[in-house]
C-alpha cells in the first residue's frame, strides 16, 4: 500500500468529482477454480484498490461524498481464521491503513446503503467485471444494480486514473525491472530443442519470486500470428521466430507489458530482418511523436504508414500509399491497434468501459478492421502511461479469407504474401508514460535492435 | 483427452445410475481477474472433464438418460477467433472427441431443456462452484436452479469418481513425476538467505514446463504453523523449518497433492527431530492400515494415538494416552485431518459436498475440534486414492486460546509447549491408491526419512 493521506486524498477528490451522495466500492472475493477453497491467486478489483489500497478478499468501502467520511467493511476475524491464515489485522487497523474514518463489520453495510436510499440520496456505483461481486451489489441494492451504473462516478474515476501520480509511474518502472529481466532470461534460453513451456514456466517464476505476478498470461509461441495465444506446447526449432508478451506486475499491482521477438538460432533470417525492421521502424517513429496534444489515433495511422512502405518495399504491398492506409489494407498484417493505457490494469480501466477511457466526444472509434480494434483513440496528456505496440502477422486464416474476398487487391500482392506464409508474426513493445514536454520511455532497456536481440540470443543464461 | 469410448462408456454408467430424465452439466467460462478479457489460466469444470473431457471454455453437455443420446453445445467459431486464438475445432470435431450423438450451437440449449420440462421429465444439475455459471443455470432453468439440486445426480457422479479407472491412476502418478522434481529441487535450493518466493516460482515453472498447472496454490513457508499459507516474502534463515506443500496436475488435470518438511541448514535440530519423528511415525503407520473395508476415521484417530505418544515422551503431553485421544487434546498439534479423497480436484468433489464424498450414512462427521476438519472418515474401497498427511505445528494463537481456558489441562503440558514455540510445523503428506488387497503408494520416492531429507537439503541443484 501506499500511505494513508494518498489514499484520503484520492478520494476526497473522487468526492468532488462526483457531488454528492454515497459511493460504494466492493472488492473482490476469492475467484475458484474447481471448487470453493481451491481459488485463484487472489486479485483485488482495480478500483478498490486505486482508492481504498487494501488487497484482501471480503472488503466493501462506502465513501460519503457529502461528509467526506469513508467507511470499511470487512469480516471481524477470528481465532480461526488466525490458525488457518496467519496473524490478522482487525478492523480498525485496516481502515487506519487506508486513512478511513470508520470500520463497521460487513453486515451492517446494507443497513448504511439502505439508510442513504431512504434519505433519496444517489448510491453511486459500476458493474463489477467478476460474476460474484455482481450477485453481492444485486444483494445489496436489489433491481437498482442491474441496468444502473453512475455515469458521473464512472467519469471521475476514469479522468482521475488516467493521469498517473509520480508514485505510480515508479510502480509501474519497479514492475519493468522484473520485466526486463524475464526478457532478457527469455532471449537467452531461448534455443532448438526447448519447449516453449520451460521458458514461460521460468518467466512466470521470476515474477513469483519478486512478490507478484504476471499482470496477464504470457504470451511465449512459435505462432506468433495468433495474436492472443496462450499454449506453450511447442518445441523450438532452428529459424523459428518467437514472440513473447509479458510483464510483470509490481507488489502494489501495477502492470507492466512488453514484447520482444526472438529469433530461436540466433541470428534472423533475411525475411525475418526484414519484417522485424519494419515493425521497429515503425515502432521507432511512433514513439518519437508521443507529446500532450496530438491524438492517439493519427500516431497509429502514422505507424500503419511506416509499416506500409516498409512491406511495398518488400514487394508484400503496392499502390498508393496514402490510399492503401485510407483504405485499411494493412489491416491484413497489422490488424491490431497501436496501444493501449496501462496502469492498475494492463489495459487501464478495462472493466469500466474501453470507449470511456481510449475515446471521448472528440475522438469516436472507428470500424475498419483493424482500426476498431485500436483502444486508445483519444489527445494524449501528460501523466497518461500507454503501451506502444506495432506488429506484423502472416495469419493464413486472414489471407484466406481476404484473397477470396478480392479485398484490397489494389494493394497487396497476394502471390508474394503466400510466400512468406509460416514466418509467423512480429511484435515489438514499449510502455511510456507523457510528459509535459514530450514522452519518457520506462523502464531498463531491453534488447530492441536488430543487432542487440541476436546478441542476447546468443548469450546462454548461466 | 481419453479416447471417445471412455466419455461414452461413462456415460452410460451415469444414465443407468440417474434413471430417467436428462442431465445438464455446464462447462466453466473464463474466470476475470481485473477485467472480463484478462482472465486467470482456464480450469474446466471437474464433472465436465470427467463425463465430456472438452478442455475449453462456454460449452455445455445435455445427456438423454432415456435415449442414451449425449449432445455437446458451443459457439460455432468465427475467422475472428482464428485471428485472435488460433485454428479451431468446429462443434461436430468436438463431439466426435468425446464420442457424443450431437453437437449444437449454444444457442439452442436453452429450446432443448424447455423441450424436457414441457414434457414433465426431470431436469438433473447441481450448483456450480463459480457464480458465473450459477448465473447461467439459473437464466436456463429459472428458480427451479436456485434451490433444487438433484440428489441422485450427485450421488452417482460421487459413486462413480470415487472408484479410479487405471488410467485415471496412471495421470495422477504422471502428475506425480512432476511433483516429485518440484520437491527434490525445493530441497536442493532452500538455504539460508533465498527468499521463499524464488522457491515457490521455480516450483510453479516445473508444473507449466510440464504442460499443466498447480492443482492447488503452492504452500512454502517457513511458518508452517498457518496452515494455508500463500504468501512467500520470508528471508529463509539458518535454523529453519519450512513446509512445502505442492503438486502439479497432470495434462488432463488431475491432482496430486505432496507436502514435505525442510530443514534449512541441512540437518534437523534436536526438537526439530523430535517433531518430524512423530509425525513420520504416524504418517507410516497410517499407511501401513490402508486396505479395503477399513474406516479412514479410525485409521485417522491411530494416527493421532501415535502423535500423542510421541509427544508424551517428548514431555509435550502427559496422561492415559486412550482419554487424551478420545477428548481430542492432540487437536493443539494436530488441528486437521489426515486426509482425503484426490482426482480431478485435489479435494475431490469438495463442490459436489464435502460430506457427500468424505463420508455416509454408515459414518457421520463427528464435532470434536480436530475431528470435524477430518474430510474423509468413511470405509475404504479398493479404486479410492487418498492423501494421508499427519501434521504437527506449534500455533501460538491456539496455545493462548487453549491455556487461558484450560482446556485439557490433564493432557498438556503448557509450560513445556511454550519453549517450543517458534519451531512452527511439520507435515508430511504421500498419494495413496486402495488396492484389492491393500494399498499402493503412488508415484517415485521423494525423500522422507530423517536421512534422506537432510541429504536431500544438504546437495545443491546444479
Amino acid at each position: 500500500m501506499f500511505d494513508p493521506q494518498t489514499y484520503s486524498q484520492r478520494r476526497q477528490k473522487l468526492a468532488e468529482s462526483v457531488g454528492g451522495g454515497v459511493v460504494l466500492l466492493l472488492g473482490h472475493s476469492h475467484s475458484p477454480m474447481n471448487y470453493a477453497d481451491n481459488y485463484y491467486p487472489f486479485r483485488q478489483d482495480s478500483t478498490f484498490l486505486y482508492y481504498i489500497g487494501l488487497d484482501q478478499p471480503d472488503l466493501a468501502a462506502v465513501i460519503d461524498t457529502d461528509s467526506g467520511r469513508t467507511t470499511v467493511f470487512g469480516h471481524p476475524p477470528t481465532v480461526d481464521d488466525v490458525i488457518w491464515s496467519g496473524p490478522q489485522r482487525s478492523l480498525n487497523q485496516l481502515a487506519q491503513l487506508t486513512g478511513a474514518d470508520l470500520a463497521a463489520p460487513i453486515r451492517s453495510l446494507q443497513r448504511s446503503l439502505d439508510r442513504a436510499k431512504k434519505q433519496v440520496r444517489p448510491v453511486h456505483f459500476f458493474r463489477p467485471c467478476r460474476a460474484a461481486t455482481g450477485n453481492w451489489l444485486t444483494a445489496l441494492l436489489g433491481p437498482d444494480a442491474e441496468g444502473g451504473v453512475s455515469g458521473e462516478l464512472i467519469a471521475a474515476i476514469v479522468a482521475q486514473r488516467l493521469i498517473k501520480e509520480p508514485q505510480e509511474v515508479a510502480e509501474i518502472e519497479s514492475a519493468l525491472e522484473v520485466t526486463a529481466r524475464m526478457h532478457i532470461d527469455a532471449m537467452r534460453l531461448a534455443a532448438p530443442g526447448i519447449v516453449e513451456g520451460v521458458i514461460a514456466g521460468h518467466v512466470e517464476s521470476l515474477a513469483i519470486a519478486h512478490g507478484a505476478r504476471l499482470a496477464y498470461p504470457c504470451i511465449f509461441t512459435r505462432h506468433g500470428e495468433v495474436l492472443h495465444n496462450h499454449s506453450y506446447h511447442h518445441k523450438l526449432k532452428a529459424g523459428d521466430l518467437v514472440v513473447h508478451d509479458s510483464g510483470a506486475s509490481s507488489r502494489r499491482h501495477y502492470a507492466s507489458d512488453i514484447t520482444r521477438t526472438i529469433p530461436v538460432s540466433g541470428p534472423f533470417n533475411e525475411r525475418q530482418r526484414t519484417v522485424y525492421h519494419a515493425v521497429l521502424t515503425a515502432l521507432e517513429g511512433a514513439m518519437e511523436q508521443i507529446r500532450p496534444g496530438i491524438r492517439y489515433r493519427d500516431i497509429h495511422l502514422d505507424a500503419a504508414r511506416s509499416i506500409t512502405c516498409s512491406l511495398q518495399q518488400a514487394g508484400l504491398m503496392k499502390g498508393d500509399l496514402e490510399e492503401s492506409v485510407a483504405e485499411g489494407a494493412h489491416g491484413l498484417f497489422f490488424p491490431h491497434g497501436l496501444g493501449h493505457m496501462m496502469g492498475l490494469d494492463v489495459h487501464d480501466m478495462e472493466n469500466l468501459g474501453e470507449d470511456r477511457v481510449g475515446y471521448d466526444t472528440d475522438t469516436q472509434r472507428v470500424n475498419q478492421f483493424g482500426l476498431r480494434s485500436l483502444r486508445l483513440g483519444k489527445f494524449l496528456e501528460s501523466g497518461h502511461v500507454l503501451t506502444v505496440e506495432p506488429g506484423c502477422y502472416f495469419i493464413e486464416a486472414l489471407i484466406d479469407q481476404w484473397q477470396q474476398q478480392k479485398r484490397h487487391e489494389r494493394f497487396i500482392n497476394y502471390a508474394e504474401v503466400r510466400r512468406w506464409c509460416g514466418l509467423g508474426g512480429v511484435r515489438i513493445e514499449e510502455n511510456v508514460v507523457v510528459t509535459p514536454d514530450g514522452h519518457r520511455i520506462l523502464g531498463p532497456p531491453i534488447p530492441r535492435s536488430v543487432e542487440d536481440v541476436e546478441c542476447a540470443c546468443q548469450t546462454e543464461l548461466n
